[in-house]
């Protein structure tokens, strides 16, 4: 029923006749003339309809926003006055020669010409993708999926599907469970990614594997977690961490550089322990130019307990951000900083202004400088390179609560004053993770997943000293998202039963949940090593935007529900009776009394 | 870890020094010499071990099946004599000068060398795919799909994501069900399609929709079923029922072309009811050249109630298939038949053998040929256009119950006389399908769901007589199999409030399960239609299997069960807390008791 896409069209079509298909996007009447934005989902171009073409103005006439129609007419330049830049097509326009209104549309429940709840938006998301700038993100990301596929397949990589109704396996997340009609009282897991069984495809032989597939996490949700999210999952035999590094860092640049005409240049690597302590997070965004510095060794014998506690503290940290420009943040706004640190734990925001520094002890200006002797104050302006102007915030406790605490603050405090350049990209790697992190009960949890393997350890060594093994992990990292994680895989049944004893899973539990992983690891498994990127996150970054909502065609609320659908919904009770379970009675009325 | 595939040396690598990585397949010991078969994923490639060269034969020595090495070697040329034609790489061979047991088997669960019971090639499943025959199924379906997205991609189909956690909708299968955690009481479904999704994209404007997706059906399962299976998922919009059929067999034939080197030439076009009549199927193989000839007039007036009541009942039918080379079955086999056709309600199956046609009604031998006088008998000859030594099988019955009964008998003799061609192809399109089907108790149902629209026809005259509406679907038929299906679909409020009226769906309920569609409907929807293609049935045709678990990695059982991780299991009892559901204990210890 069309010739072309309105968005297409431009000067070479002139004088050509063709044939669209659209919404009316808008209309104005002018001097007897009706204009119409006919838009399609590659943009907009004008129609003009005009009396002296007979038989089309009372249909004409009755075109409202959002009617879907058929147009032809004949494609001519406009007059350089009339000339539209803002417009893709604004060149040209249409004079409609034949109108057909396919389907009406009665006035729209979203305003497009202002801003909408999203609660409005997700409930007529249907509408909602009709505007171009979300139309735009959601065919980035078919042109995004569709590269990679390219570049996979390019590299000898197979495309196989595994398993969505399967079995649970320790992801760290809760499982969604799916009861079995069949065997009744059991339940299928959905998969929180296919990691066991892109490990059985790479013992079976197919040496480069990848998917592009949805994995489920019933966690409590946050800004950019969804319920289902979609993974690029891969998987290599034979191959060292630095080959898949190498490999996948091509894959992204490459990406970046067709899609955005970006070049991301070569990507960092930095260790675990370097970027928690420059930046105190495992996904340091490097488009902002502050660090943190540690300063314990300067104020270990101060007589101001709150610095110098931590600082003699085995488990502490005392560390200091310099905030360029920052002595002009008002008495309010420190407090605001302190309020926001709390969040993470942190007792306090000691700060200390730096209003003249060629003045020393004299031009600083802080609560704790009555605390702290001169030579403190000058080995602190010294380490920290501090500038007139500067503001010195101090996080000083345990060292995950500084960690945590004061790498939230750096984030927030390098956009609130725009030291983050927002027109940068910085990609880097982290490597070199612990294998295990210590809970306070003093249980050993695997940092990545059980199967990753240590790097350069024996199964003895690991397990006689497991709390300083480190990983062949590798995160890749992008203006401070984690877009990608992976590692070397164990392929030994001798180092997999090491670790799953580390980590206090016992035989019988290694028996009932992984026993088919460790009877595969016997028959001749290959050294494999593999990485998942999260395809939402790598699209928002694409797109620009913060919002991983914006990215996914039908996205799930906070709350886990489609506001379109309705769903989740309430069952029916004969499907309920054919599974054989029941819904908690008691449970059900305690939600229904906080209010459902 | 390797600078090759061992499956793609040949005779142009001679003389290279190349390094390999694989499997033990094969080893043979002849004249102080070690052979090994090295496989990869790409194929074989025989290895041999020197005692002249220097350092390797004791780890040689230790080789057995399925360990996993690395070789390095030298390309030579085999000695003409000891070529191996069966063999891929069968010119050329490896001289062995490098040797690393990277990992050992112990001796396998499975014997490649003969067949295993599928029960066991499941439960090993990662052992099974390293099969050279399996590995390349698994390959060819990879390939499938690339070709599959790269000619969608070059025909601006945009590859969009659709949930998988959502609502429950009507396809006509049970849903498979997901407990919500964070609201109580509440359940997602799994997909039985993407159905209303893409039909809502469309509405977004998005013009060409394509997505390789996993979907649901909590079936009964039959052989060539599976709990989750794969569909090429596609929809249009301002294009006709001809144009998407256009397009979409393109993209088999050129399927075909590539991956098959086959012309599958231009696809009939057959209506519903021609489809039923000649094939008594709506998915005839084609590739089987017998056909059901109706008789019914002929044998409207014998005395012979079994033929006489159902040719002058009008739901009655009764067809001849007329068996060349049939005379010759013997009266066990007929027996046989009779039992068979019994299974799809037919109460018995008469036969009428031409041993002599020139003799008539002399030359015919039939248990009913008593009942029918000669002008009936030449009359049946002629219709029939039997042949000396043929056979004619009759049906007589209700009509669906000979379609049934004789649409499959004409399979199975087909197959076992060796009259079906199975070296060729035979696709066609069905067409022309009724709108609604009648059950026992006179209640419509959708044929194909309700939202595909009608041919030519209002909403008033739909709902008037909607018994004979025909619509506007279409099934692709490969070799018997139903490999796609599509629609036009409704596109106005109007039609589609009428055709879930036709079907019984009161107000409150459209507006439970679809309100958000009617409301989509109120603005602007394009003219749409699609396809879904079974990807799991397109690849077995490819591979030449009819077993459709044996292009799936890891399938499940009929009993939808995955022996490899034993999936379904019972969930952790705090999970099932958590979600507020409880196991009904009455069922399950009917279960128990039935042996489980």
């Amino acid at each position: 029923m069309r010739s072309i896409y309105c968005g297409n069209l431009n000067k070479s079509h002139v004088g050509e006749e063709v044939e669209l298909c659209g919404w009316i996007n808008k209309r104005r009447d002018l001097g007897g003339l009706i204009f119409i934005d006919l838009r399609d989902r590659e943009g907009l171009v004008q129609v003009v309809f005009d009396p002296e073409v007979e038989g089309l103005m009372d249909t004409a006439n009755t075109l409202r926003q959002e009617f879907c129609v058929q147009v032809k007419g004949t494609v001519r330049a406009r007059p350089d006055s009339q000339v539209n830049k803002d417009m893709a097509t604004g060149e040209v326009e249409i004079l409609g020669t034949g109108l057909i209104i396919i389907n009406r549309s009665e006035p729209l429940p979203l305003d497009f010409n202002q801003q909408n709840s999203e609660e409005r938006r997700l409930k007529y998301r249907y509408l909602d993708l009709r505007r171009l700038e979300m139309s735009d993100r959601i065919k980035l990301r078919a042109k995004a999926s569709s590269f990679v596929r390219r570049f996979l397949d390019g590299n000898d990589f197979l495309d196989i599907e595994t398993p969505v109704l399967t079995k649970a396996t320790p992801e760290g997340a809760r499982d969604y469970l799916v009861p079995s009609r069949v065997h009744k009282g059991s339940f299928y897991a959905l998969p929180q990614s296919p990691q066991l069984f892109k490990q059985l495809l790479m013992m079976s032989g197919f040496d480069r594997y990848y998917q592009i597939v949805k994995c489920f996490r019933d966690e409590d949700l946050r800004a950019d977690r969804q319920p289902e999210f979609t993974q690029i999952d891969l998987e290599t035999s034979f191959m060292s961490s630095d080959q898949v590094r190498a490999m996948t860092e091509r894959l992204v640049t490459e990406m970046w550089q067709e899609l955005l005409d970006v070049d991301l240049g070569a990507f960092p690597v930095m260790a675990y322990s370097e970027a928690m302590r420059r930046f105190g997070s495992d996904k340091p965004d490097l488009r902002n130019p502050m660090e943190l510095i540690d300063v314990a060794d300067l104020v270990k014998d101060v007589e101001f307990k709150v610095l110098a506690a931590p600082a003699n503290d085995e488990k502490g940290r005392v560390a200091v951000l310099t905030v360029p420009g920052g002595a002009k943040l008002s008495r309010k706004q420190i407090d605001e900083y302190t309020k926001f640190v709390g969040i993470y734990g942190a007792k306090g925001l000691a700060w200390m202004k730096v209003n003249d520094r060629d003045a020393g002890i004299e031009g600083v200006q802080s609560p704790i400088a009555k605390f702290l002797n001169e030579e403190v104050i000058n080995g602190l302006l010294e380490r920290t390179n501090a500038q007139t102007g500067d503001i010195l915030l101090f996080g000083a406790d345990k060292r995950n609560v500084v960690n945590e605490a004061m790498g939230a603050l750096r984030l927030k405090v390098g956009l609130d004053l725009e030291l983050t350049d927002l027109n940068k990209w910085a990609p880097l790697w982290v490597v070199d993770f612990p294998m295990f992190e210590e809970d306070d009960e003093g249980t050993l949890h695997a940092v990545h997943h059980p199967f990753t393997a240590p790097k350069d350890i024996t199964a003895q060594a690991l397990e006689s000293a497991p709390a300083g093994a480190i990983s062949d992990a590798y995160d890749m990292v992008i203006n401070g998202y984690e877009v990608g994680g992976g590692s070397v895989r164990i392929h030994t049944a001798d180092m997999q039963e090491a670790a799953f004893r580390i980590l206090g899973i016992e035989e019988q539990e290694q028996q009932d949940k992984f026993g088919f992983l460790l009877d595969a690891l016997k028959y001749g498994t290959p050294p494999h090593a593999g990485l998942a990127f999260g395809l939402d996150r790598l699209v928002m970054l694409l797109c620009g935007t913060d919002n991983i909502r914006d990215v996914i065609a039908f996205p799930k609320t906070t709350q886990a529900s489609c506001l379109l659908t309705d769903a989740p919904s309430l069952a029916n009770p004969d499907s309920l009776k054919e599974l054989a379970i029941a819904v908690a009675k008691v449970e059900k009325e305690a939600v229904q009394q906080d209010g459902e």
